[in-house]
This record gives C-alpha cells, sequence and structure tokens, in this order.
C-alpha cells in the first residue's frame, strides 16, 4: 500500500484564506491550528459573526483528531472555539495568556469543565501523534504568540501564525530567530506565512515608537487623558501605565473586559504594574484631571463600549469634560471606518481633542510587512511557500515577493479556503479540488441556517420595507367587503403616505372585484398590481404580502 | 438704521461641512456656493444620495438668488443641481468643463432649457448683486476648478473650493498664486479654506507622480492593461493617453459615461488625444494584447460599471484574460473598501494582476495636506479663519494648524452645517445659533419623505426579518377556524424552520382561544406571544404583523 500523502486544509473563513482555522492531516490522524471567526461585512446583514465550515472534519468520523493548538488569544483565532468543541473531542493547547482567554470563552459558553486545556510555553513541543509541533515565539499585537514548525512524515512544514519581527518590542521578548534559523537548517518542506500586509512595503515599526507619540501628548495634554485600545493588547497597556508613571498620573480602568484582562496578565506575570498605580473611576474624580489616565475598550464603535457611551453621553460613570484628550490607540478595522469616524466627530463635538493615527503615531499594525514577511521566507528558505492570512490579492502579492526572494513561482501555492494542498514521500506537491462549503453564518442562536436567500430578502427589506394587504371577500359574490387593510414598515412614512395608501386601497379593491374567478391567485394579483403601484409612484419595490380571506 | 452684516451660512449634507452648498448673504442679497449631494453611509438603509436642506433659504421669500457659483464639476459640489433649480430662479456660473458636466444632469432631469446657464473663465469677475465674485484657478483631481475671492460690503471673504497645490499638474496649469496674492495684498476679512486631509502630515504629492508609476506597469505588463478611475478625472485619462502613446498602445474606451465625458473634454479642448489613438472596444479584439489599454469606470464598486461586471465575468464585450494586468487608479471613498477589495480579490481570481495603491503610487489625493493648509493661510493672512470641506475631527485639526501659523484661536470658526457665521462692518465676527435641519434623504423619488423613523424599521427588517400572520376566527364562538397562516421574509429559512413554525400556529391558536372577550386587542396579544417565542428560539427579533379576520 502507497503511503499516505500529508494534506493541509485551509479552512477558513470568509474573505481571508487560511486565518480562522488550518487542518494538516496524515492518514488517519489529524491537527487543527486555530478556532477563529471572522466579523461579517457590511451587506451580511443580522449576521453576528462566521465559523470556519468544519463540515469537512465532521464527515470523516474515522479521522482521529490529535490536538487542536491555538497560535495566539485573537478572536480571529480562538472565537469559534466552542463550535469546534461542541463537535469535536481533543486538547487544546495554548500558552498561559491565550490559555487565559480561551477560559473565558468556554466558561461563557458552559464548556469550561468539557474541554481537555493543555498549557505549554513557546519553545516546547508538542508530541500529537505522527505530528511533532515545535512551537517557537513570535512577536504580534497581543503577548504570548506562537509559530510552529510541523514535523511530519513527509518533512518540517513552517507556519509563522500572526507575526511581525519586532525587534524592540514591549515585553523584551524578540522573536525566536535562532529556532527558525534551526529549523531552517534541517531542510522545510513548506513555509505558511502571515501575508496581511503583503501591499505595505518596508517594515512595520516596532511597538516602541508608540512610547515616543505617548510622551508628546502626555507632555502636551492640558487635563485628563482617555486611551482607547483592545483589551487583549496588553502590551499597550503596559505602555500606558509606563508613560503614567513618567508623568506622575494614575491609571483607571473603564469596562468590564478591560479590566478582567488585565488582571488576569497581572496574575499570570504579562503585565506589570506598580501597586499604587490602577485607581478606581470614583478615585478618578477626585484626583486633578492632570493626574490621571483612563484606559478603556471602544476603539472600532461598538455600541456598549465604553468610548461609544463617552461620545453619545451614555456612560454612567464619566462624561467627556473641556480639556479632555482622547488618544486612539488601534486603527479601524476595514468596514468599521464610517462608525469609527462618527464617534471622533462626536467626541470633538463635545469638547475633547481626540489624537488618532495618522495626526500621531499612537498604533502600529501586528503584521509584517514586504520587507519582514522577504527576511522570513530567506530565513526558512522552504522548498514551497503558501501564503496564508490574507485577502486573494494579499496572496497574490505575497507570492510576488516569495518569486522576488528566489522561491520558482511552480512552487507557490496561492490557494482558497477548501483546497487541500497534498505532499507526498517524495516531497512533491499536489493542489487538489476545492472542497464545497466555506462559512457559516451565526444570526442570534441560529448557527448555519441563514443561508443566501434569507440575505438576499433582508436586503430588499433593508431597501424598500414591506407592505402587507389583508382583505375580505363576500364568498358568494366574491366582492370585497369593508374596507382593505395596509400596513406598512420601512416603505413610505404614514404621514406623507395617506394618498398612496387610499389609491393602493382603491387598487386592491378593483383588483379583487374584477378578477371573480382567479380563486387561489388572487393574492398574487394585488401583490403584482400594488408592485407596478408602488414602484411608478416611489420608485420602491417593497416586498408585498397579500391575504384574501373570505367572509 | 443698521447695516446689515453678512451672514455666511455652511449648508452642508451629511457628515462633511460646508461642503456641498454654501449661502453668502447680505441685507435681501444672497449668492450660493455649489449644489452638492453626499452618498449615504452603511447604515442609512435604502437611500440613494442625500442632499442638503436648503430649507431656510426658501423660507425668506424675500431674498433674491442673485447666482449659484459651481466651483467645479464633481457630484459633491454638481449632485443636487436639478432640486436647488426646481426650488429658486437664478442664473448658474460655471467654467467651461463644469458647465459641461452640469449640462448631463439637467438634460436628464428635463430642466435644460428652463436654466439659464453662464459661462466663465478662472480669472473672470462675476457681479452679483452687492457681491463681486473675482475667480482663480485652482489644481484639483478634475480639471478647470475655481476658488473664489468674494468682495462684499464687509470686506473680501476667500473661499478656496477644493484645492490642491499642484505645482506640475497634467494640463501644466497651476494655482493662480498671483492672484492669491494680490487678494492677500488688499487684506482679506475671512478665508474659508479645504479641510479634507487635515490629519495628513506634508505635501499631497503632483498629479505628475502617476506617469511614473504608469510607465513601470506598461513597461513589464505582459498583456492588456485596463486602468479604471473616476470618469470625471479627465486629467488622469490624458495621462494614460500620453502613457499608452509611449508605449506604441492603442486606447480602448469601455462604458457610456466614460466615452462621453471624453467626446466633451475633447470638444472642450481638456483633453488632447492623436486622431488614430482610440480605438472602439469591437477593434481591441483585433489587436495583440500588448498593444492595447481600456479605461472604464467602477472604481468604487459600483455593481453596473464596467470594472465590478468584468470581475462578476457579466460584462458583454469584454472578459478579463490570464495576461491581463488592472490599475486601481483611485483610492476606495470611505465606507466602498470591502465592496472595492472585493472586486480586486475577483479580478485576480479570474487570473489578471491587480495594481493599486499603496503597491504602485497609480492614484493620488486630489486635496491639499497640512504643509499646502499651512501655505494657503500664509498666503492669504486672512483676518479670520473658517475650515470647511470635511468632518468636524478634519477641522479641528485645520484649526489647530492655522493657530499653528499665527491666527488666534478666537477668530478661528469650527461651526457644524446650519450655523450662521456673521460679519458686521466693523469686521467683528458673530457666531450664531444652529438653524434646525441639515439634511434630506433622498429615496427613489422621494424627497425628504423617508426620516428616520423608516430607517429604525428598515434596520429592524434588515437584520431580523419580517413574520406575517393571517388567522381566521368564528365569530360567534370566537375560536380559530382552520389553520393560522404565517409567513416570513429575512427571518429563518422554510426548510430549516418547519418545527418553529408548528410551534408558532399552535401559539396563535392558544392565545386566540383563550382570549375570547380581547376583541381588538387579539392581534397585539398574538404579535407579543410570536416575539417571546421567536426570540427564545432563534434570539432573532422579526418585525411581526398578525391580522385576526372573524368568519
Amino acid at each position: 500500500m502507497a503511503k499516505p500523502s500529508l494534506q493541509i486544509i485551509p479552512i477558513g473563513g470568509f474573505g481571508e484564506i487560511g486565518k480562522n482555522m488550518t487542518a494538516f492531516q496524515y492518514g488517519d490522524e489529524a491537527i487543527i491550528v486555530d478556532t477563529g471567526i471572522m466579523f461579517p461585512e457590511g451587506d451580511m446583514l443580522g449576521i453576528d459573526y462566521i465559523i470556519p465550515d468544519f463540515h469537512y472534519l465532521m464527515d470523516n468520523p474515522g479521522l482521529k483528531i490529535k490536538g487542536i493548538i491555538i497560535t495566539h488569544g485573537h478572536e480571529d483565532h480562538t472565537g469559534a472555539i466552542q463550535h469546534v468543541m461542541s463537535n469535536f473531542h481533543a486538547p487544546v493547547y495554548a500558552t498561559p495568556l491565550t490559555r487565559g482567554l480561551l477560559e473565558v470563552k468556554l466558561k461563557q459558553a458552559r464548556l469550561l469543565d468539557k474541554v481537555e486545556l493543555v498549557t505549554f510555553k513557546a519553545g516546547d513541543t508538542l508530541k500529537l501523534g505522527v505530528f511533532s509541533v515545535e512551537t517557537f515565539h513570535v512577536c504580534h499585537s497581543i503577548p504570548d504568540g506562537v509559530g510552529l514548525g510541523i514535523k511530519t512524515p513527509v518533512g518540517i512544514v513552517v507556519h509563522t501564525g500572526d507575526f511581525k519581527f519586532d525587534h524592540t518590542p514591549v515585553d523584551n521578548w524578540p522573536p525566536d530567530f535562532a529556532k527558525l534559523a534551526e529549523l531552517s537548517s534541517r531542510g522545510v518542506l513548506a513555509l505558511m506565512s502571515d501575508s496581511t500586509n503583503a501591499d505595505r512595503p518596508g517594515w512595520t515599526p516596532s511597538e516602541r515608537v508608540i512610547d515616543a507619540a505617548f510622551d508628546t501628548v502626555f507632555r502636551d495634554a492640558p487635563g485628563r487623558i482617555m486611551i482607547a485600545t483592545f483589551a487583549s493588547l496588553i502590551s499597550r497597556i503596559q505602555q500606558v501605565a509606563e508613560a503614567a508613571q513618567r508623568y506622575g498620573r494614575k491609571l483607571g480602568v473603564a469596562g468590564h473586559t478591560m479590566s478582567e484582562n488585565i488582571k488576569m496578565a497581572m496574575n499570570l506575570g504579562y503585565l506589570q504594574l506598580p501597586p499604587d498605580l490602577l485607581i478606581s473611576l470614583d478615585e478618578v474624580k477626585k484626583h486633578n484631571p492632570k493626574e490621571v489616565v483612563i484606559v478603556m475598550t471602544g476603539t472600532q464603535g461598538e455600541p456598549s463600549a465604553a468610548l461609544s457611551r463617552l461620545a453619545m453621553g451614555r456612560h454612567n460613570q464619566l462624561s467627556i469634560l473641556p480639556n479632555d484628550t482622547i488618544i486612539m490607540s488601534s486603527h479601524p478595522i476595514p468596514g468599521n471606518e464610517e462608525l469609527v469616524h462618527r464617534i471622533i466627530n462626536r467626541l470633538f463635538q463635545r469638547g475633547a481633542n481626540v489624537i488618532y493615527d495618522p495626526i500621531a503615531a499612537v498604533h502600529v499594525s501586528g503584521h509584517a510587512s514586504q520587507e519582514e514577511q522577504k527576511l522570513m521566507i530567506n530565513l526558512i528558505r522552504p522548498k514551497y511557500f503558501i501564503p496564508v492570512h490574507g485577502e486573494l490579492r494579499h496572496l497574490k502579492q505575497h507570492a510576488l515577493l516569495a518569486e522576488q526572494v528566489g522561491i520558482p513561482k511552480e512552487r507557490i501555492a496561492v490557494v482558497e479556503n477548501g483546497t487541500i494542498i497534498s505532499f507526498d514521500h517524495k516531497g512533491d506537491m499536489t493542489i487538489g479540488e476545492r472542497l464545497p462549503g466555506g462559512y457559516v453564518f451565526v444570526d442570534g442562536s441560529g448557527v448555519g441556517n441563514v443561508g443566501m436567500a434569507i440575505m438576499r430578502d433582508r436586503e430588499i427589506l433593508a431597501r424598500d420595507g414591506v407592505v402587507v394587504v389583508n382583505v375580505s371577500v363576500d364568498r358568494h359574490t366574491q366582492q370585497v367587503v369593508g374596507e382593505p387593510d395596509i400596513l406598512s414598515r420601512g416603505f413610505v412614512s404614514t404621514r406623507d403616505a395617506n394618498d398612496l395608501l387610499d389609491t393602493a386601497k382603491q387598487t386592491v379593491r378593483k383588483v379583487v372585484n374584477q378578477n371573480v374567478y382567479a380563486n387561489g391567485r388572487k393574492h398574487e394579483l394585488v401583490q403584482e398590481a400594488l408592485n407596478r403601484l408602488f414602484y411608478n409612484e416611489t420608485k420602491r419595490h417593497p416586498i408585498i404580502f397579500a391575504f384574501i380571506n373570505p367572509v
């Protein structure tokens, strides 16, 4: 019998490829890397989030999942953990901080005591069936991230996770260059590398550049300073705390998640704060405004987060004062720009000064730019290159960079989610067909039951609204009895539409009375006639329901 | 009687201030600058566009509108012309190219023969009642744009229009520095200046940098080149034509608006093309792919534009070939990023190579950056400074720049749309109250009749859909007759929801049968019960209509 091939399957999510979930399979054994979610795009109406479609793994009951490895603690790598763990039994491997963040999620999903969580430290090797996974530290916009050197029966596959080459990270823990060199010296079959910033020339700046920007703001701020950032961006909170100490300010924390994350990170040693630095929001009011800094969440415009509530004047403990300085220490995630800019405008309207990139360098990306991506390829010198983590346009660009540093074009695999990439024992690569499916919408408590047909209906409803008609007909004469009832929502304002609805009632009466023998089809005739009328009068096409009731 | 004051009213549109329309009023005479539209933000569901709320001018029947001046031909300065001209009788002043673009709009609105259009050339002075408007050439991302030196009885107000200081523009017509200096030497009361890029440090690059980027792409492209840009960006089309000539390619044009604009710009002399350069799309197919360039619209993801249809494989004359190179010579307008990136991904998927900023400098902004904004203030040295054209955050930033170059803070007016800024004969400024209103939604043929209540309903419909219930009750026993009818759209897929709809029917039957004496309120009880049921089962809150029909 021929030996099996190694199969790599980017299960992914929406838009980005190989980002949220990837399976490595050899014979009847497999490991999973990451279990993340994607956030919906603007036209995915009503969708809460999107999870990878892992039916392929479920349809393979003989498959033994030997372990699930989470590379770091961001939502797009952890957020689907409860959905995955409701379907598979396998131990979950994570570094201490990532494990802490996973525990919060599993607790909320009442799955904490059902899942076997295993802590490892960057540098540890995990033995998972035929796979031996050598982990190594990488820098990213959350501490304790890892990349993976996956030893398989056909060779070593290096998976970078999300990374940047930061030589001066806030936690003074640079990427593990030695391990990358060591893996390279043993010969790497394939490199899977983070493509997020493949269209950005140069190097991503070190997190350290933010210290200088903070210094300028802290020096000049005439009153309180409020800094909004991601609750998981522990290193940024460390930088805020250090700036607060340099300028003699105390640190307040607004928001539950932010407080919980700070507590956990302090307990685990990822955050070093002097004991008297933190103060409660009540204590904030007792200090001179020039002596406080407040960290909070809400940089993406989330309506329930502290920053949005401040912008709307609806925070129960804080409000904007004229000399407040607000730092947006983040970039809007694509699609959130309008919302974020609206909040910035509101904060200005309330009298605050708001500092954001590009006004000052108060945020940097957590992903490698082109020169770092080329460095990664040159450090590893893989036989094959598989760009992952990015939209197709980023992968294509990353592939061009790989060609520039000497990887032959035919050894670069730019694929979409669901495509199986196989490596045999001769070290040859085959790109297979794409599996059906791709991602699953989560809407309220529904997982996967909202599809494209519903999406299309929601689009029409959103654009033009709905009209409902109820009319009684005499069961003998087939003539309308009484007045047709017409209600609408999202279509026209009742104030302006009296004439239109009167005309609509006459239309209904006429269509019903004139089509005496159209039993069972009258409601369709009414719908068609109203559709024409409404379009002529308003250039809109609402969804129309008509009921004909014999009495 | 005291002499009147000059009143400046930024009528504006949505989000940006003083951008789309501004009124200058002295006594009973007024002039209007620009009549533009704004495009809706992502959560303004179903809205086509937004026009400024000019009720204030209509409510003032004694007011004599002496003229309407259009600074340049972009939609956000021209798009509301038909709405304004349906309400006011006044001559409209425009430079030749701007007039050409206005004529197309007025023709479509069947208003061309009702409007008095007056052509002027940059440098001309327009006498409009008490106002004397000295026009001057500015550079922007459309040719033939002007700024205005408005001589009023209280002093000179300079309005920059949209501008950048391009020393090497494609049409070799730099901004009129001499006129700016001359206005300054006479003493300027107030400067109203373009704030769009107030958060961008440095200088906006000249349009000329695009030539170099085009050279690189044209040199390396292995097949056809397609360039997507704005139909009004005549200077970019000139650059494409020049690059085509340099590299021995013929120029095809896809799309009606693009063709019409090219024809008009050639007739008016704003576009210089050698007679044999242009070929039809049919001829394109007869040429070697390396010998053609095609310009088209669709850079904002507009579904009906040539680029979108190519990306979807639905263009009736063109399709993507493997060696095609596509240049996106534009930036996505804020809010369009997702759509534009999706189209880029699709084009890659079909085998094209897509070049966009930041991969290469194939587009530059048409607006001044910080150093240019400071230069404008220093050239004009106004007594007062009024930042306009931008969101509040841009105006605040522009105000900071003005302070840096020495304008005292108390002489800077950062206001929102509808705020009246008055200047008296002593040269003192007063900032008045904000007028009610602000902007008007246009939806289909409806202008201003879609308000916030409809918007909220559309939001609910978009998120959770609609459910309609129709149930017959015996008029004597008040018990349900037959089966309740339940229909839904955008809520749950019928395939998955059979159980849920069965439960819903039982709920309806129970509620109706148990509330025999609740006449006139039964439909509300049904709606409430279903609302609870649906939320428990799906965590969604669809809009519910229930009809109870006595039979």
